[in-house]
């Protein structure tokens, strides 16, 4: 099980006050990295409905990321429920605390400010060139924060500590109904399962084809093998072109 | 149990194809109707997935939307796990069939094409002055489209027929570290937790604040009670200005 799984925190997004945009970029680098992305899931500031997605997201993906909830307020609860989650308890770092006792120039620390130093026991820190504040992770769970500058930052660094395959995708649109192609594929897709085969229509008369058909793998021969099974099983008429 | 959960359902997400803007979409309408959304949850064209995260969407809302997954190709089984989810079998809806033998004009409806007509048993279609096809529904789930158009059109739609209280939301606008109005949040969220606080950090130096507050209940008295009690309490050097 290698996959990663996204869980954004914040009732910000789901009540719309901000437009989420830390899903899609974890989405899109998890991609270009290789990394299959499993669910991503959206969630209140609430520890109970954290955990339980956590536990679901758990058992489906090996590296979970986490977007939100880790600063120093009432409704930053990620880390106690990521501790809850991994059956942790949560202490306080010493490396954080030195940091923020540097911040504060020998003044003491407000014990609000000192939750930035809480983390679920055996986490560690990741540090990076580009990174102000280094990244927490904790058995393959990485707590980010969402705010976005700050999450894009870490998650690069994080990623760059990771590897995958990068997956070979090629396309092939239809001038067809979904229906009149869904004989062929479903054959292709059920004697061939590893071979990931998406059908997309579209209803947008500009876009040239009625039905976009996806083919990936991490090795370019099965996917090529592949395209050219499809190209030869659906009627000719159909098939506009190949990418 | 009134709020409300979104399934977004597609493989072409979590893979980067496509920039998913249903969930978007989604959070925005609910919030504009009053109707508390609970969770987004996005997962792959995988039953044992969608089942499962039907079932924890389940319990915590009474409303359900789902999106994609609902044509007639081998990657689209959303009808089939809803079924699953909500312990019905899959039966051929008549009303559906009919509309696609209209549809192909008397020749017989290819196999295929007649997935378009499979529903959980008890399913209902709504049918809408801008509906092209009408969205289907089965206790309190709505399996709406993927496609962006369809899926707005039968959204709302649906939503006509639902009813929601909007909720009132005000802003405090804060020259402060988060840390420094912890205490002060932490105490009205703990005294007063029916209505919702949020602590919402900057780091953009153009936003002219560096925190920003909100406070929100269904009762305008409610929200500017609190709005009154933070500025009261908070120090006054970091209120730049309420909304």
């Amino acid at each position: 099980m290698a996959g990663a799984a996204g869980l954004i925190i914040g009732n910000e997004v789901l009540t719309a006050k901000v437009r989420e945009r830390n899903g899609a970029l974890l989405i899109e680098r998890l991609r270009a990295r290789g990394i299959p992305l499993v669910g991503l899931f959206v969630v209140p500031d609430d520890v109970d409905a954290i955990v339980e997605v956590f536990l679901l997201a758990r058992r489906r993906s090996r590296y979970l990321f986490t977007s939100g909830g880790i600063g120093p307020t009432h409704d930053d609860v990620t880390v106690r429920a990521i501790a809850l989650g991994l059956q942790r308890p949560v202490v306080r770092v010493p490396e954080i605390v030195r940091s923020l006792t540097e911040a504060f120039k020998g003044k003491p620390v407000p014990p609000e400010a000192l939750r930035l130093a809480d983390a679920p026991a055996g986490s560690r820190l990741i540090h990076g060139p580009r990174l102000q504040y280094p990244a927490l992770a904790c058995d393959d769970v990485y707590l980010l924060p969402g705010v976005p500058e700050l999450f894009e930052a870490q998650l690069e660094t994080v990623l760059d500590g990771l590897s995958g395959q990068p997956v070979v995708t090629r396309l092939v649109f239809l001038d067809a109904h979904e229906h009149e192609i869904a004989p062929v594929l479903d054959a292709a897709a059920l004697e061939v399962p590893e071979v990931e085969i998406g059908s997309y229509p579209t209803f947008d008369p500009a876009a040239g084809y009625r039905v976009k058909v996806t083919v990936e793998h991490v090795e370019r021969a099965r996917v090529d093998a592949m395209v050219d099974r499809l190209v030869r099983e659906l009627p000719a008429s159909a098939v506009l072109r190949v990418e």
